[in-house]
C-alpha cells in the first residue's frame, strides 16, 4: 500500500496537470481518509466544467449514501479576534483525543479584496502540520451562494474521509454567519473583551444564533477583562429567547497562548452534542438544513444554467452596459435575456 | 370627459370580473393621472398568468420610455413608531405644497402572518380620501424578491401617473430594508426616542443606511426626551463613515399630534434632492440601482419559470417530502428537479 505523503503527491500531479477526475478513481481513495483525494474531490465540485459536475454529482451521492456523521462546528467572530490561532490551540485539544479534524473556510469578502482569510500554513502553523489534519481555504470564485453551496458538498466529502469534527470558519462580517449557520450543528462566536459589542461589529442576531460565546485573549493583564466580559455577556445571555435545541447558550473564556478554557470549551461542545443526539434535534436540524438546501440548490442550477454559461454570460453584460448607459431599462433587458434564453432548446 | 369618481369605478368593474386589461387600454388612462387606471396597473403587473405579464411588459415599456421622475423615498421604522401616523401627518405637509404623493408598502411578514401593514383607510384615515394621493398596500402572494420586483415596477407606474413623490414604507425588521434601501433615492429612518437602539430591533446597518433620522411623538411629556435623543443621534452620526451622496445624515424631531418638525422634515427632504440633483449622485445611484436590479430581475424569472409553474412546484414539493423524510439528498433532489425541468422542451 502507498503511503500518505505517495498518494497525496500522486493526486497533487493529477490536479496541477488539470486531469479531470472520475468519480469512480476518488471514491475509494476517499473513503480510505487520504487528503490528495478529499483535496481533489473538493476541487471536483467547484469546478464549473459541466463533465465535472456530472462527476462530482456521482460523487456526492455516493457520499451521501454512506450516511456517516461528524460534528458540525461553526466558528466566526470579527477580524483580530484571534480565529486562526484559537483553531491552533483548540485543534489541538480536539487531536489528543485521538479524534481527525477537517477546516473548510467561508470568506464573503474574498470576491472584493481577494480574501481576508489567508492561506492554511501561515494561519493555522501548527495545525497544518498535522497528519490528522485537512485545511481548505475558501472557494472565491463564486458568489455567496454559490461557496455555500460549495461548502455543504465539502462538508459531506469530509464526512466520507472519516473526519470526526468540521470547522466551518468565518469572518464575522454580517451575511455569512446565516450562512454558516445554515449547515452546522453547533455555532461558536468569539468575542474580544473590552471592545463594545457596536465596535466588535457583532449584530444582536450573529449573538442569538450562537451556542457558545467565547471570550479570546483571556492572557496577561488581560485575564481579568475577559473574566468581566464573561459574566456581563452570561447576564445577558439569560435575555434571550430560548433556542428550539432547548440548549441554553454559555459564555467562556479562552487563551490561545497559554491554554487556559480551551478544554472547557471542548467540553461545552461535547454536552451540546451528547444533548442533542439524546433529544434527537441534531437530526431534525439537519432535516430542516437539508429542506432549505433543496430550494437554494435549485434555484442556484436554474441561475447557474444562465450564468454558468459564457455565450449567455456574454450577453448579460451586453445588456449590463446597455441598462447602465441608460438605453435600456433593467426589466425589459431582463425580460428580453430570459426569452431569448427559453427559446435557444426549442 | 368623465369625472375621476367614473374612471374610478369602471376600473374597480373591470378588476372585479377579472378581464384583463390591456396595456393599450391602461396606458392612456395611467398618464392621464387616473387612480383607477394606476390601481389596475399594478394588479397587472402583479399578476402570475403569463399573458398579463406579456401586456404588463408592454406597459413597463411604454412607462420606461417616459423617463418621469418623481421623488423616491423609503420610510422605515419598527411596529409602534408611528409609521402610518407620521405618513398621514407629513403627508398633509406635501400635498399642501400641491404635490401628488403615492404611497406603497413592502411587507416581509405579511406572508406569515396575513400582514403587519394594514389596509390604507385605517392607517391614514386623512390622507387616503385625498384626491391628489394614491395609497397601495404590499403584495403578499409572493416572496420578498417578488414584492421587490413588483414595487420596483409600481414606482415606473406610478411615476408614468404623474406622481411627484412616492414613499415606499417597510417595517423595520430586517432583510427588507436593504430591498427598500436598494430602490430608492432617500431613506428615512422614523425612531422612538428612551427605547435604546437593541429594543427597537434597529441594526447598526439600517442606521448607516439612513439620510435621515426622525424621532416620532415628539410631543407632551415626551417633548424633552425626543430632544434629548435627537442630540445623541446626531452625536452617534458624526462617527459613520461617509456617504458616496456626500450628503450627511441628520437627526430631527417630529410630532403627528402638533405638527412640531415635520416641515422641517419636508426641508430636509429638499435639501437633499436639490443636492443629489446638483451633483448629479439621483441619476448615478439610479444607475447603479438598475444594474444591481437586472442580475435580480433575471435571476427571478429564471426561478420562476420553475417555482411559478403548478406542475414543477407540486414535483418539487414531492421531492421535498422525500428530503424531510430522509430519503434523498437535498443535492441529488436538487439536480434531479433541474435535469428533468431541463429536458421538458426537448
Amino acid at each position: 500500500m502507498p503511503s500518505q505523503k505517495q498518494l497525496d503527491d500522486w493526486f497533487y500531479k493529477r490536479k496541477t496537470h488539470k486531469q479531470s477526475l472520475s468519480a469512480a478513481l476518488l471514491f475509494p481513495a476517499l473513503i480510505s481518509g487520504n487528503r490528495g483525494a478529499l483535496s481533489s474531490a473538493i476541487t471536483l465540485v467547484e469546478s464549473q466544467v459541466s463533465e465535472d459536475r456530472k462527476e462530482a454529482n456521482k460523487l456526492i451521492k455516493s457520499c451521501s449514501d454512506l450516511n456517516k456523521k461528524a460534528w458540525r462546528i461553526g466558528i466566526t467572530g470579527v477580524p483580530g479576534v484571534g480565529k486562526s490561532t484559537f483553531i491552533d490551540a483548540f485543534g489541538k485539544i480536539i487531536l489528543e483525543k485521538g479524534l481527525k479534524l477537517a477546516v473548510l473556510a467561508i470568506d464573503p469578502s474574498s470576491n472584493v479584496s481577494g480574501g481576508s482569510i489567508l492561506g492554511d500554513k501561515t494561519r493555522m502553523p501548527w495545525l497544518s502540520q498535522q497528519e490528522n489534519v485537512f485545511i481548505r481555504p475558501s472557494a472565491t470564485r463564486n458568489n455567496l451562494g454559490g461557496v455555500a453551496l460549495n461548502t455543504r458538498e465539502a462538508i459531506l466529502l469530509c464526512e466520507a474521509a472519516g473526519f470526526d469534527i468540521i470547522f466551518i470558519e468565518t469572518v464575522g462580517v454580517g451575511q455569512s454567519e446565516t450562512v454558516v449557520h445554515s449547515m452546522v450543528d453547533f455555532f461558536l462566536l468569539l468575542m474580544l473583551s473590552g471592545a463594545g459589542d457596536e465596535l466588535q461589529g457583532i449584530k444582536r442576531g450573529i449573538m442569538e444564533m450562537a451556542d457558545l460565546l467565547v471570550i479570546t485573549k483571556a492572557d496577561g493583564d488581560n485575564l481579568q477583562n475577559a473574566k468581566n466580559a464573561r459574566s456581563q455577556y452570561a447576564n445577558a445571555l439569560h435575555l434571550f429567547p430560548s433556542k428550539p435545541s432547548t440548549w441554553t447558550t454559555q459564555a467562556l473564556i479562552s487563551s490561545s497562548v497559554s491554554g487556559v478554557g480551551l478544554h472547557e470549551v471542548l467540553e461545552a461542545t461535547e454536552n451540546y452534542f451528547n444533548k442533542i443526539v439524546l433529544s434527537a434535534w441534531l437530526d431534525e436540524n439537519r432535516r430542516l438544513q437539508e429542506i432549505t438546501l433543496l430550494k437554494e440548490c435549485l434555484s442556484n442550477l436554474l441561475k447557474q444554467d444562465f450564468f454558468g454559461n459564457n455565450k449567455w454570460k456574454n450577453k448579460f453584460l451586453i445588456a449590463e452596459q446597455k441598462v447602465a448607459n441608460g438605453k435600456l431599462s433593467a426589466f425589459i433587458a431582463a425580460e428580453q435575456l430570459f426569452k431569448e434564453f427559453n427559446l435557444r432548446k426549442i
